[in-house]
């Protein structure tokens, strides 16, 4: 789907926060070519770049109407439940109204709402739900190579980081002439890479076995880094994260992170554990079906200084012993030589 | 649903093996009443006790036509993946024809299937699916009693005695006057005890949330006995088990594990850790979110001579230090006194 050239507008209206408003960020620093605005009425004037740090100067604007040569409306948020703003509604069918596409990835389908499915067959647009899958196998153990190396981006906590972490890596990669392949596990990584599988809208008993698909489909590649989802202790999403690990079984992790955040997101009550404590939590719990380490870590720094953010790597370093970046300020490249060191281990092996 | 009473006939054709039959065994255990006959033609003549170890002399029979004043037929069965096999398709819409109600556990719902609601349509009869569920919000930690004690039963594998461990107990507090509640977390238990969540079957990102509901529901009881499912060291249902512990966090866990089974549950190629192991990670695992110790263990026997079983008994309670007992076997009190020991415990604190 994602990977026919479009031109989207996409909806962030009163929620064009870095975090919030995931989604859209993500598609504006891998696709910038494909975006022809943002609505959010209370931006109107400013540019992304201004608002997002990413996608230069396309602009915010407050409506549909403002907006020229775009053939799909691209819901911008992932919110927690995922259910689509009241207020949003009429936008959506506006944008029906005109032809064009509605692309979300809400946990709530659009083409299950009866009034968005008559208006997109009325005027001969399509729904496109990413999150929505059948999956209904489960793992195996059958199948899967040792040849293609497997990564596995783990975090602190949802929202860190771990999708870019593995576009950059993935990139880098490439880069060095490797065949790499970034595997997409949500529904922002599905709209940047075009495949992948939306983990956290699979049934339950299934997760693993989705994952494990996700390993056969990708395995002809040298190497893979497959997104991950929430966190261990992250008290509503755990259970995605533990069925994506034992699903995908990781040769090597790499552990990702935002320096300062100190509570869960949007738990305040709920303290992060720390990221040593994590560590060997990940190992403890990915041993259960094969060994693997945390061989780096992804810091992500964007809320402190360049001198903050040094002082930060250092302690990281340190304290884990393993190498540590943040892959948007300092580039990939330490990661990197975790990997392909990683790589040389296993083929000795 | 299944408070209501009902005249049961059980379709386990070709599969009257007690594992796989879990459904149909749990059933003739603790709703005896409700079950008329089983249907499998392998087995004509016998009684489920001669085949199944329960039941009493409730019969085998061939057909459907052999069996007089039933209102509904159930699948007996509960296989991975969950799907209805082929051959029973004419079985189901046979009962439908009848006019009688079909029960299932299945993940593969009778009510996706247009020919099942056309024949149940035509004929007034029900197709009641017992995993459907819409469960569709995240986990807030919110409003949950500690108050309330919460005692789960975690597995060394799935299909080990869980949930026949939770009735158990819950039957013995009652017995001793204490308001008990068992509260199912899957297809079987939601059969017996009439209410409960099929956990299973909840997408993934909402089944801490809906675990967290089945607590919030069931807090005004002063014990709640909570069914577990799979293991975290399953390589296919470690996410449902961790969604299941971390949104229920308990108090206190009961290992449930069946003698002399060395491999996991239909992936004979998957050695299963040790007691010791997994006692170690289910309290890592879920002291992430509130400190649990397993309190006991709770050793299925079914497979061994009372020697053989005795002999084990003795060595994993000198193995981890807690009472061990098999429920059915042994009865529940060195269970029960660990549960009423941690009470008192927590009172204190």
């Amino acid at each position: 789907m994602a990977t026919e050239t479009r031109k989207l507008v996409i909806l962030t209206e009163g929620q064009s926060e870095p975090i919030t408003a995931k989604t859209a960020v993500s598609v504006l620093r891998y696709r910038p070519e494909e975006v022809v605005a943002l609505i959010d009425s209370t931006q109107v004037g400013k540019t992304t770049d201004q608002v997002l740090a990413v996608g230069g100067k396309t602009p915010f604007v407050a409506s549909l109407k403002e907006t020229k040569g775009a053939d799909a409306l691209m819901i911008g948020i992932a919110p927690a439940g995922g259910k689509l703003p009241e207020a949003w509604r009429k936008i959506v069918l506006e944008a029906l109204e005109k032809g064009m596409d509605v692309v979300s990835g809400l946990h709530q389908f659009l083409s299950d709402d009866a009034e968005f499915v008559a208006a997109a067959e009325k005027h001969n647009a399509n729904l496109i739900d990413v999150r929505q899958n059948s999956e209904r196998d489960v793992a195996n153990w059958e199948g899967v190579s040792e040849d293609c190396l497997r990564i596995h981006a783990v975090g602190q906590d949802c929202c860190v980081g771990k999708m870019v972490v593995c576009i950059e890596l993935d990139q880098a990669m490439k880069r060095q002439g490797v065949d790499s392949k970034f595997v997409a596990t949500g529904q922002t990584g599905i709209l940047v890479e075009g495949d992948g599988c939306p983990i956290d809208c699979v049934v339950s008993d299934f997760i693993s076995g989705a994952a494990e698909k996700l390993v056969l489909a990708n395995q002809h590649h040298d190497v893979m880094f497959i997104e991950g989802q929430g966190s261990l202790a992250h008290p509503r999403y755990s259970a995605v994260t533990l069925g994506l690990l034992h699903g995908c079984r990781p040769h090597g992790m790499i552990l990702c992170y935002e320096v300062g955040r100190t509570s869960v997101s949007h738990m305040q009550q709920v303290p992060l554990k720390s990221l040593a404590e994590l560590r060997d939590t990940y190992e403890h719990v990915a041993g259960l079906m094969l060994p693997s380490k945390v061989i780096g870590v992804a810091m992500n720094s964007r809320l402190v200084t360049a001198e903050e953010a040094e002082k930060e790597r250092e302690r990281v370093r340190a304290e884990l012993g393993v190498p540590v970046c943040d892959v948007i300020r300092h580039g990939p490249d330490d990661l990197i030589e975790a990997v392909i060191n990683l790589r040389q281990q296993l083929v000795k092996q």
